[in-house]
């Protein structure tokens, strides 16, 4: 299967596939879409909404993976952040993907095995799963790429668990 | 000229068609797209997504007109607002649509003639605007209204200053 995770955001999203299959993943591809702050943001989303659209197509991806809404602090950065959040999720919709959410806690604990796990230990983890292709920055590349293991990791004890009920 | 005016929600995304011109406003028509809670967020943002759509290819105003993203208390419900928002806005962007976007003062400013005024009072100035056919709930289209008469205020100022400097 293979699962493209996200990081969204207005001015850099953050994109990975993850191949999994036989308790395994690989990195097919990563990157981040920015759009360039002096475009109006009518403008910005639909270069968000056009890049998922090309990935999809082209790649194939089965399932879309990311991280729930989170409290935020800073209000007008998770505003921002949700507005590039619905264009994706809506894109993934009409596409017909599967869509999968998990909390930070959780995308930590299936990448390191602690949920508390800092940022620098899952970044470690990530790079030692999915070997030195993963690029070293931005964080956004890191981030989509650990939501998208998260997945592939529950999605393999989900078969697991069936394959398990069916003996 | 034919305006769209939007309070965007995921639950409630009120909707006007304000029809402008000669210092006259009137409603064309005005509604609500509801999405229930059991379904998924991303069904709830596509048809969000298609309604917008369908509007605009049956209706073809010329402008969208929105509040802009505002500062809330409640984060949760924020955020949940900006999916929604997000998805119209690039919406209108794929659509070529014009998008004009004004502070919650900018639009009883441009409805009462102040810019404090109470909810009642927009509401109440709406009816006399636009006539008794504005339903009088949910908020959402009275909300919706506003929003739209303050764009087509804000471009008939506009064009009379233009006019001015032609002379």
């Amino acid at each position: 299967m293979l699962v493209l995770g996200l990081d969204p955001g207005l001015a850099l999203t953050g994109w990975a596939l993850i191949e999994g299959g036989g308790g395994r993943v690989a990195l097919r591809d990563a990157g981040v879409w920015s759009t360039p702050a002096h475009q109006d943001q009518g403008r910005r989303l639909l270069s968000l909404w056009e890049s998922f659209g090309e990935l999809v197509a082209s790649q194939a991806p089965q399932a879309v993976s990311l991280e729930r809404l989170y409290f935020s602090r800073n209000v007008s950065t998770a505003m921002a952040v949700s507005q590039a959040r619905g264009v994706l999720v809506c894109a993934a919709a009409r596409a017909g993907l599967e869509l999968h959410e998990y909390t930070p806690g959780e995308v930590k604990q299936a990448v390191t095995g602690s949920g508390s796990a800092p940022k620098r230990q899952v970044a470690k983890l990530v790079r030692l799963l999915l070997g030195d292709g993963v690029p070293l920055s931005p964080d956004d590349i890191t981030d989509a790429c650990a939501v998208g293991i998260c997945h592939q990791h529950a999605a393999g004890l989900h078969r697991a668990l069936a394959a398990g009920a069916r003996r």
